[in-house]
């Protein structure tokens, strides 16, 4: 290093502090700097240079060697794409070339699909989505790196659920077993216990029985099979707890959220991470989840973070009698639609983003801690 | 897979034969059908089912294991920036939000020198680069997946030599090892041989004893430890063989792809497959090269595929006295530039297209048989 200015916009040491040892020194009568997160996303390239940060990064790249020994092919699918996504206003508009409106892709989930119909079996992909939401929670940005994987199904949709099972134990068992190091530099600025395998509860059929051993732990952690929860349980554990349900009624956003907190209560508070899934089949589907037809959502974290998953509808004619359902124009999406009229076996898939994961893993606060240069609606430098 | 059409669009026999087949049997009087590119392009999903697009995308994805052994970090940059990228025409504008002018990253060139300012030591990105040039080349596309390396300098600029010969070499021995099935499957429909290690070629110091050895040669594959010729050598050989150049001059394009024929004529034909790093220290360098302080030029393939590295200037007055000199307004680049006021250890990088390393590998004529979904100035879809 060399000529660098004396005086640097934070020190390293003050960006390193943890915010225990900030409120000790508080406590003890001395006023320790802390560095407030604008500013050190304004100088990222210092703040990554304290030890925690360091870490968070290098705990990013160790995902993908499960899928690729499970036979699934990273792919690369296209960030520009014609029309406008998935729809809705979250999307950022492009000039392409002069007659062509384009849009930055809101998922790889058409490409992928495509994918799928294009013979690969099991693909997966690590890269960019878009999301111009305006909208500065501590979970949200408007790039972010999603981990998208879609596979065919050979006989039941449970293949994905599965898969999702096995890959987050690998993920997991993968930071632990190789990340000790980064794990530890984090836990020492953000205090965190790293999940690990939890196989000592025995998995119950029963979903009172099975919170309750849950409950009994005395530090919950992963599991290496999954809390699976039918539908139906759901709909009988919160009705148990008061909460109003519609037994026939949709796997909707709010449900979801009063499950995940009900199962996150039962359980003891000296872990931040949880995983359970809930499934549904053939029931009916929320219009704007077009391609849907059986789903599953991963609730990690009081439902925080959802790893949503679900099984595609494969019948081109299917897909076009429920757009137009669902009032989408079938002209816009024929390229998709067209896709599945060549053939196209049954399949499935889930998505979820990379920053997330290791925020949920490190029990991070919020998601600019493992952006690298984060983008949000005010923020789109350095 | 069900209630596919009962008409495919092409079959997959006919997207599936070399063109040695077609002609074959064209000779002997049958006339058959030859799949043409636009059309596999908009049944991508059809053309994928071959074995030889299966097995190209296959091998697209084995080259991050060496870098990661080699402490490497794989780091995400934002493909949406501030401004306009690194400047000029091919660059596509963005609406971000109201008062903020975007743009889509031309290469992530200055975030991967601010991860090295931010204390990684050494970074690589797989992911994609964006460039609105007006240009249906066989080897361009607006949209393409960039292997980006970047690295912190301990003494001397030919540690990024050393790395992109290691790297490249790692690669191509890594695809051989790995992807022989797929290799093969590319062979059958497209002919070509796999580049292999090439070590009984005794290297020298002396070019022209170089380039004589590599002509004797059967064979010419990747050499281990790649040609290196100093800049002074390249001036030479090009002025022996007849070719105008001022010794004092700048090394540019026409210079780099005079030199790179003439290497290439030199050696037998039986092999696509070439490297040789051109480097230059301390010269003076073409204005549009703000950042550069010392370059490399791996050429490969008759000067077709450019590998080009270089060692960044890392003083921060440096580079706004020559962003000044180059007529960029220093106030568009600040947060760029103020990256290395703060302490920046001497760094370089190098960076390629993934889908033309692929392509070139596996001696393709298109690098719309390398993408998967690919994007020029007319194709947005699908």
């Amino acid at each position: 290093m060399r000529r660098a200015l004396p005086t640097l916009p934070f020190s390293i040491e003050d960006a390193a502090r943890s915010e225990q040892e900030i409120e000790e020194a508080s406590q003890a009568g001395e006023q320790l700097v802390r560095v407030n997160q604008d500013t050190r996303l304004d100088f990222r390239y210092l703040d990554t240079r304290t030890p925690a940060k360091q870490a968070i990064f290098r705990i990013q790249c160790q995902v993908s060697d499960f899928l690729l020994s499970e036979g699934f092919c990273e792919i690369h699918t296209p960030s520009v794409i014609a029309g406008s996504s998935e729809g809705g206003s979250a999307v950022f508009k492009l000039d392409y070339f002069k007659d062509k409106p384009g849009c930055l892709a809101q998922s790889p989930q058409l490409h992928k699909q495509m994918a799928i119909c294009g013979g690969f079996g099991r693909v997966f992909e690590v890269g960019p989505v878009f999301r111009a939401e305006k909208s500065f929670a501590h979970r949200h940005l408007c790039e972010f790196i999603g981990l998208d994987v879609e596979m065919q199904i050979e006989k039941h949709y449970s293949e994905v659920m599965d898969m999702v099972d096995r890959l987050f134990a690998a993920i997991f068992d993968s930071l632990n077993e190789k990340c000790s190091q980064e794990l530890d530099a984090v836990a020492r600025q953000y205090p965190f216990k790293p999940a690990r395998d939890f196989t000592s509860v025995e998995i119950e059929t029963d979903s009172q029985q099975l919170v309750a051993g849950i409950r009994q732990a005395t530090q919950l952690d992963y599991l290496r099979k999954t809390l699976r929860l039918r539908f139906e349980e759901g709909i009988q554990m919160l009705s148990d707890a008061g909460v109003e349900v519609d037994p026939y009624g949709d796997l909707n956003t709010k449900w979801r959220e009063n499950l995940a907190s009900l199962l996150w209560r039962s359980m003891t508070l000296n872990s931040k991470f949880f995983i359970a899934i809930l499934w549904l089949l053939g029931l009916s589907i929320p219009c704007h989840d077009m391609m849907t037809q059986s789903t599953t959502t991963h609730l990690m974290s009081s439902s925080e973070e959802k790893i949503s998953g679900a099984q595609r509808i494969h019948v081109a004619e299917v897909l076009s009698e429920r757009a137009g359902a669902c009032g989408i124009d079938v002209n816009t999406i024929s390229t998709y639609i067209d896709a599945f009229r060549y053939g196209a076996p049954p399949h499935g898939g889930f998505g979820v983003g990379l920053e997330r994961l290791v925020m949920l893993f490190c029990g991070l606060n919020n998601i600019r801690k493992t952006s690298l240069f984060p983008r949000d609606p005010k923020r789109i430098s350095p």
